[in-house]
């Protein structure tokens, strides 16, 4: 084992030592932290507590209950909750025992980003210095347990622990904002802002819940939606609202990053099909593909930074789906084509200079081959971190050998934490800052780039990029 | 050049250490063969022996002559016998020969994994401590000839000397595993399985080919095979069968991984088709898909673990397959999809309790898009190792590098040597561990896991993984 | 930084020792440059001047602008002619201006091959041992428009300095070559060689400027073209011609490897379709399909090199090109298949005797999965070098370690510098020779090679493979 100061670090002394002193100058900026999905809740309640260590660390987390799944243990025997309607007699309760089943397959994420993650944390935050154990499981639950009920480890504190300089949640676009509002209405200083995402309104037009979604919608914007115009509008009016709550930016998902730029009767056509629930799975694409490039419109009159992350199949495990609903762990991706997909899109909003677009990839193929000339090309476009699965020492490494030649550090836009696991941030900025490093010390013992372009890059790399790519 | 004992080893000082501490501790574990294609035969005659150096390195190696073949040597001259009714005149029938053509063109193997496979059994096998040169062939050959005529060099011995635990063949489901039997009959206790694979019965159904299969599979089986119902039983009698014989596994290639779950009546329809010839390739394409389906319900019954090896256009050179047959170093990998495709089998079987299926890819880029969030999630499924091309230095590194992260090293199954080359055994499974071993040793200099986790994985990697997923 | 004598070397000491020796062999062996986008008239007038720096290393290089541009620096700003018809008001005139804002924006080219390329050119070409900046960019401007004028600063002067041994053009079909025949007919010994690239007469038949190139081919054929074997006759006349002027290899692009063999009469209809301004899309792709197949048989008759480079959509930024032209760095690679869209080609030509053809890709996923099985088979295949995006550090690395194991690296063609940049040339294959030692010397500190392989291997990789697979 290398000293811990040094880990995450590879290849020769030289390497290790460059890295390091790369490393201690940035590791103590703060935290940008653009794309998550962190429950507003926490910062708005100023007393809120995460409940148990299974509460904090192991239920809530799709990365890890999939993995004992993939080895046979349930997720009732992980204490996932099951839909309204299931019998959920079989969901374990009892957080100590759900604790023990995980310390027993904890051997499951060796040399995995989320056994790294939960190692720092025990480590970082519980200020454990004990591999987990079946033995010790119970002790390292006594240990969290009481830490989580002190009254000081609120969110809030942990913000200002963690040194976050801005964190941004990931809001449907018919959300109330709620605790955007109690927090802003609070005296706290932290930046908490929300982040316009309408995939629900927008995808699946040949869905029933589509309806009910639209409906939704009409009573957040106050618009009566009755044709695709007043639609557009609502949409329009609920962007302006999350601006007013701090919002910088949008996200959408989609399948692939089809985009098509249907004429208005089109438009006017296939919506109307949506609202009489007549609508094919056709439509449900071209409306997609239609309202990426119409939300692209729409940034590049108000300024919100556009992201896009596609690629996933959602809810692949269909007897999973019916049971747990969503988020269950069973995204998978699949092959990705981004050059011609996006080309209607781009043909139309390619060099606008006030619209920033973006993109994620779970098709690292497509990192090298598309998105880094697309980004090396096109002013609009920024290339996203590496995403879920490549949230990782390797998926981190392969961007940069695959991303960074052709389209420069500077068509890139930092780290994104993406998480739920409120608790995961610091070391997942720091898994991100040492890989960063690591790779420039690289360039910098090979003769690639000399101490003034590292030390550089490094800062953007750690904190600039981000902060600039999303207007915080 | 390194100490021979630090070979394939990489990186610093450090990981070369560790590599070769953690190498020594699963250096003279057993070898479990669980995937390959040795002929029962070798086993089944006590006193077998090889033939001329040429027979047992050169004419049945595909990896070999494909590569002399793309450099212009003939396979005539490389003494690859032509099929029945084609001209063999030009066939080269002198051994000395066509081992001096081949230590001509021994450069071309330089930096490939066959040149370092020949490399080492030149050397461990053979005790020759030279390069192979155009000067020294006819020398290589005298000392290799020698050998191989000594009493004691059958494959029996060799067997007992390689530390072998288990090996298992691939027999065609109409086999009559005369063979095994007679292995089985015999006082020797090695332990040699047959593997189940139908694929010549239930791929190509619109080939005039797979009547004649059928026509085999009926005698087999002892069932008269008139419609759909009686084809599957005739399967399961096979299966059965096999089962007795020590079979713990099957084995399914598919140029792709589709499958669709057909209803009775249709698969009857199409089935039908396919006994009057008049089965079209999307029938076949269809029926394919079906039997897959068809064969995890089987393997989820009688517990045969599942194995499906797609992604090869099989006998891409039309002339060659006309002139000498399958097989010839003439398979070419094409793009795969295996997340929309295994969806149905996957909707029906994903979390079977004692259904177990291996998958394979010669698309690399599948593996960490597809396969490893489809294992990482799935309880039924493991990834295979590397394969085929893949079964290299490069292939091994890029395998740990993209499938371990996200599928954790239990949803693996460890090594398959996959090979025809009896001889070439051992130094498969030492490249194997070797790499195996530097990549954990690169975890373990980089911080990433402890000694204790290393030295654990090193043996799963290297013994266990394969024992525990084949159930030998 | 390390040593400038290791540049570009990775991992141990002792691996950058060898390498370092590696190099040190190969280095000072003549550059062969056997595809590349020189203008010929460069040699042709014997007294030929770069102009000014800008136009020299800027104005003409898409890797450089794009890259300005795609962080918002208009191509007008960075003097990019527009199009003749389009408004050129804009375009800046003054090359101070431009070279400043090209040095307010050099921070985009850290990490990048440009930026490598461009430093060593400064440094040694130039004698500038500075790092451009915005303060010193007027300096550098001087210093490198001293040395432009000076009287011994001509392409004949660098090419001997250089020490190139051979180098290509790529030429129309309907080219007159009038400047190889000028440098033919002047008394200097360059090797200077056209390329044969008929693309404007072969692809592209549904597009209005298709005919017009007909019209040239039948003036440069003096043959007149009424139907299609007119059309052939033409193309084999011109062929000739190429051959008598130097030409060793003809060179072809086209969206995606597709091929097949037309009937005569349907070449025929299809043909005329196009004569008569009538073809669909899918006649135009059929045709270059089928044209493809046919250029194969055109060289394994006369013996000219075959080159194909699939898989990028050209122009893809519909603005820039209406406005600007085509070649303003916006082509974007997407997903290729070669397995199965060669196969009509070399289900006739796949084993020919005299024919060779050299592919390249700018999908990595292929080269793997296709490119190598398909090199490591048929014998007419070689696989070129990685090219565009990939001419790169970790493309080359990439590229080595995806293709050798499979292929060999006799299966390969050495290097291309593929470049209009005359003066980049030493950097480009420096590059490609530190790197391709590093790799070597990789292999060689891990006990794949031994010393006798290593340095054979870097001698066909520097210099032998490209002489010899270009017939040069």
């Amino acid at each position: 084992m290398p000293e811990r100061a040094e880990r995450y670090f590879s290849g020769s002394d030289a390497q290790r030592s460059a890295a390091r002193t790369l490393f201690e100058s940035v590791a103590d900026l703060p935290l940008i932290c653009p794309h998550g999905h962190v429950d507003p809740l926490l910062f708005a309640d100023a007393s809120y507590h995460f409940g148990s260590p299974a509460e904090l660390l192991l239920i809530p987390d799709h990365y890890v209950f999939r993995m004992l799944y993939s080895q046979g243990v349930s997720l009732e025997a992980q204490g996932v909750a099951v839909q309204e309607g299931e019998d959920g007699s079989e969901v374990e309760s009892d957080h100590r025992r759900i604790w023990q089943t995980f310390a027993e397959n904890y051997h499951l994420f060796q040399g995995t980003p989320t056994g790294l993650w939960l190692n720092d944390e025990f480590r970082d935050l519980f200020g454990i210095d004990e591999k987990l154990t079946p033995a010790n499981a119970q002790a390292f639950y006594d240990t969290i347990a009481e830490q989580l009920a002190a009254p000081d480890f609120t969110p809030r504190r942990l913000y200002e622990q963690f040194n976050v300089e801005a964190l941004t949640t990931t809001d449907a676009a018919t959300d109330s904002l709620e605790h955007h509002r109690a927090i802003r209405d609070s005296a706290w200083p932290g930046r908490i802002y929300p982040t316009f995402r309408p995939d629900k309104v927008v995808n699946g037009i040949d869905q029933p819940e589509w309806q009910e979604q639209i409906a939704l919608l009409r009573e957040a914007a106050g618009i009566d939606i009755g044709d695709y115009a007043s639609y557009i509008r609502a949409l329009e009016v609920r962007r302006v609202f999350f601006k007013e709550m701090g919002a910088t930016a949008t996200d959408h998902a989609a399948e692939s990053p089809y985009t098509e730029l249907l004429s208005d009767s089109e438009a006017e056509t296939v919506f109307r099909r949506g609202l009489n629930g007549e609508a094919s799975e056709a439509d449900a694409r071209r409306f997609t593909g239609h309202m990426l490039v119409e939300m692209a419109r729409m940034s590049s009159e108000d300024g919100l930074v556009m992201q896009l992350h596609p690629g996933s199949v959602r809810n692949h495990n269909a007897v999973l789906y019916r049971r747990f609903g969503a988020d269950m762990g069973a995204d998978i991706p699949h092959a990705l084509d981004f050059t011609r997909n996006l080309k209607p899109l781009l043909d139309r909003f390619g060099s606008h200079p006030s619209l920033r677009l973006i993109l994620f990839t779970l098709d690292e193929a497509t990192s090298a081959r598309e998105l880094a000339p697309l980004a090396g090309h096109y002013p609009i476009l920024r290339i996203g971190p590496p995403w879920w699965f490549y949230d990782s020492i390797n998926g981190m490494r392969s961007f940069f050998a695959q991303v960074m030649e052709t389209a420069g550090i500077y068509n890139t836009v930092g780290f994104n934490d993406d998480t739920r696991a409120f608790a995961s941030i610091p070391t997942r900025h720091e898994l991100w800052r040492r890989v960063a490093c690591d790779w420039l010390a690289g360039l910098l013992v090979e003769g690639i780039i000399d101490d003034e372009d590292a030390l550089q890059m490094a800062h953007a790399l750690a904190y600039g990029l981000a902060k600039e790519a999303y207007r915080l």
